[in-house]
């Protein structure tokens, strides 16, 4: 292989050789179900992962016709936990914690995921118990009032971390109507409203066989993968005659560069302010991608990094400061982080819009584009031993990307960028426009010039 | 061997073969540096760890010659990424995030290690780079005052955060005059007055040849190890003919059993209350610490442990439920947290505690028992497959046990435990004095009847 295999479709079989000495092989079955492995020499453990391509992001706005389904991914994810057809929750509980693996879920914007790792030879009753959930759960009426408040609880407690309200308000802010903007796990007033039959419909709508992806990664042997999972589906009250096409949910554009909120203050009585300030990103298959990730390695990923330099080492304004970059189908972010004291909040936003600036004026040395390099190649190195990791890639490749890229092939990418593509990129990033999220004992006097800054079309004189 | 393994100070040299055909070997150099390594066939990458075995306890409270020096092995911590004779602050970062290596450190209760994760071929320069940072820091009195901003944040980070203000509230009524009971970061009081001398202090006396043991566990060479960490002491500031014995700083003995504080209510204007409940422990070299392992995997570990099953799936009171059992030379505690509603906090701290008081009457049934043995067996196995765990069940059999023990025999010593055994032990914790701390937007009346409970000695009739 040359290190990247497109994954079509109407392709039923793949197989080919990774880096590292992985062997990839993906089937699609004749129902749609897709399965992809990665075996890995030497490995003990083994991860699966039951994906299908619906998050948040695809869940729909109140209409004369229906309420709104926000969260509706969400709660789902928690019902399929809750027993099915064979087996009680505490069936499905015990199935795991017996043999001391590790299970759980996540909702996303745009998948949602059922996993579990284990050791090699637990593969099979893994595999068996994920596909009972996947294909057979009940969504019981009492089950589904339980498991409300247990979701109430999760979202109150992500409400007392200042860091994931400053996040979800963060996205609102810079994708703005966008349906990547809302948070994944609705609201507390949708969550209290939801109905057991719009999540059944939501269930029944999206989980079906070519909707399917199984991902496995470690101590796997494909054709006994295919096999287990072929007989747990046939047991399952699945209708495997249905061979539709997978659910074209959304298509690959460029992000809307809308512009977004320039300045959300939330006060809250805390210690610190968590500081967000960013602006639209790329999407997921953007050809500059690479660029994007060596220029966040270099601006703002380590201690070595430009932000963690200027905001920590040299001035000690923050303990936590860094810059990430999620990517999704049509639309991406880029933002920085920083939590520090509510005095130095506003001099924080500025030093960091500041940097970018720089970043776009006076790009990179080779130095640090060199250390980019060996950054980004060390730390997927030592990712790629752990199984999760590889039944991830494995899976964005699928429902994401439409190809599987090994390591060797990415970091040839990497390989390729060049100073004067890291530069560009950033001028570009620091043209758009600005949004800044607080959370914290402040008012938004605090922020008057970061956002004169940030909004110089608003003429503020 | 017999899967256990005596680590006296007297014998130099030591090397046996461990469950799972990883070996281990054991070096006292003649300064009296101990470094124990365990290869694992196979690994591609490696961890290291420079320890030394002083914490947050060890530190003094103020007397009339001296200040008190609380937070100092914290700040200490810290300072010790800020440069050396030869290196800055930058370049130590620059040398691991160039090849993408994990490093940091964590300031415990009774150790701080300094570590670095990265692939097989960089273990010299991580070898380089601790022992450079651990003999040969600066201190430099700017880069001090610089420090001091960031370790304020990262306790304000901590203070805003509800479960970190609990956990550390716990310790205070579990343990009460205990050192242990202190917070290991200091307060920002103690922070605001830190001195550097103090802290210079500090270094010297504590970070000395016989003080520091190393650890590396994955694609490691024993022989190659020592002579590499030989070359990098030789070349650091050290006097390496200083062979005095460790510091004995403290000695095995039974968790005190003082009554702690029945009742501490921190209100605050959360969504959440953050519940902790619990009673003194287990001493790390308890003979019972297999059976609080097995208790801990049936009472509060995992989906299906009785209290998630009791507070989460059968009542959905709250999202987050657990046990947990922490360890020390001279103390331990056993505890129960849930995350719950203002509303629900009294029920759930009384349901949490009869669960722990029907455990003390009726005792685990068989089934229970042998899933906890294979809980157990399995999260172990999983765990092992990463060389940071290995690294630290190193430093753990040095520091803290005195021998080492290998998946084996941990697992002969949980399958030797009865369902007896646990309800005695489950009785004993039941009637130590209970603590119970709320973090949240309550009061202590919602606690009258948990508290009445769990101070039976006082009439509030």
């Amino acid at each position: 292989m040359n290190g990247a295999v497109d994954l079509p479709l109407g392709t039923s079989e793949l197989s080919f050789q990774a880096a590292g000495d992985s062997r990839v092989r993906r089937s699609i079955l004749p129902s749609g179900v897709r399965v992809l492995s990665e075996q890995v020499p030497g490995s003990r453990s083994v991860t699966v992962g039951f994906w299908v391509a619906v998050g948040s992001r695809d869940e729909q706005r109140a209409e004369a016709a229906h309420p709104a389904t926000y969260g509706s991914t969400h709660f789902l994810e928690h019902l399929l936990f809750k027993g099915t057809a064979t087996r009680t929750a505490l069936d499905i509980a015990i199935s795991f914690d017996a043999v001391g693996g590790e299970h759980n879920a996540m909702t996303a914007k745009e998948y949602t995921c059922y996993y579990a790792k284990v050791q090699d030879r637990e593969l099979p009753m893994a595999v068996e118990v994920l596909a009972d959930m996947f294909t057979s759960s009940l969504l019981d009426p009492d089950e589904f009032e339980n498991e409300r408040g247990v979701i109430l609880e999760e979202l109150s407690m992500a409400g007392d971390d200042p860091a994931d309200v400053a996040n979800e308000r963060f996205f609102e802010a810079v994708l703005g109507e966008h349906p990547l903007g809302r948070p994944i796990g609705g609201s507390p007033e949708a969550i209290r409203l939801a109905t057991r039959d719009a999540v059944w419909e939501h269930y029944r709508a999206n989980y079906r066989p070519s909707d399917l992806v199984v991902t496995v990664a470690g101590a796997v042997d494909h054709d006994v993968l295919v096999a287990e999972l072929e007989r747990a589906l046939t047991t399952s009250g699945w209708d495997l005659s249905v061979t539709d096409a997978p659910v074209e949910r959304r298509s690959p554009g460029s992000s809307p560069l809308a512009v977004g909120r320039p300045l959300t203050v939330v006060e809250r009585p805390n210690e610190q302010v968590n500081l967000l300030l960013g602006v639209p990103g790329l999407v997921a298959t953007d050809e500059r991608r690479s660029t994007m990730s060596v220029l966040n390695a270099i601006f703002g990923s380590g201690m070595s990094s430009r932000l963690f330099q200027q905001v920590r080492e040299r001035r000690g304004l923050a303990y936590s400061v860094y810059s990430f970059a999620p990517a999704y189908s049509d639309a991406g972010l880029f933002g920085m982080y920083a939590g520090c004291a509510p005095a130095k909040a506003g001099n924080v936003a500025e030093l960091m819009r500041a940097e970018l600036e720089r970043l776009a004026e006076h790009g990179v040395t080779a130095d640090e584009l060199a250390r980019a390099g060996g950054q980004l190649a060390g730390a997927s190195a030592l990712a790629l031993e752990d199984s999760d990791t590889r039944m991830s890639r494995l899976g964005r490749a699928e429902l994401t990307l439409g190809e599987f890229v090994d390591l060797d092939e990415a970091l040839r990418r990497i390989a390729l960028v060049t100073e004067d593509d890291v530069r560009t990129l950033a001028a570009d990033l620091a043209a758009r426009p600005f949004s800044l999220v607080a959370v914290g004992a402040i008012d938004e006097s605090a922020f008057r010039t970061a956002v004169d800054q940030a909004a110089p079309s608003i003429d503020v004189a």
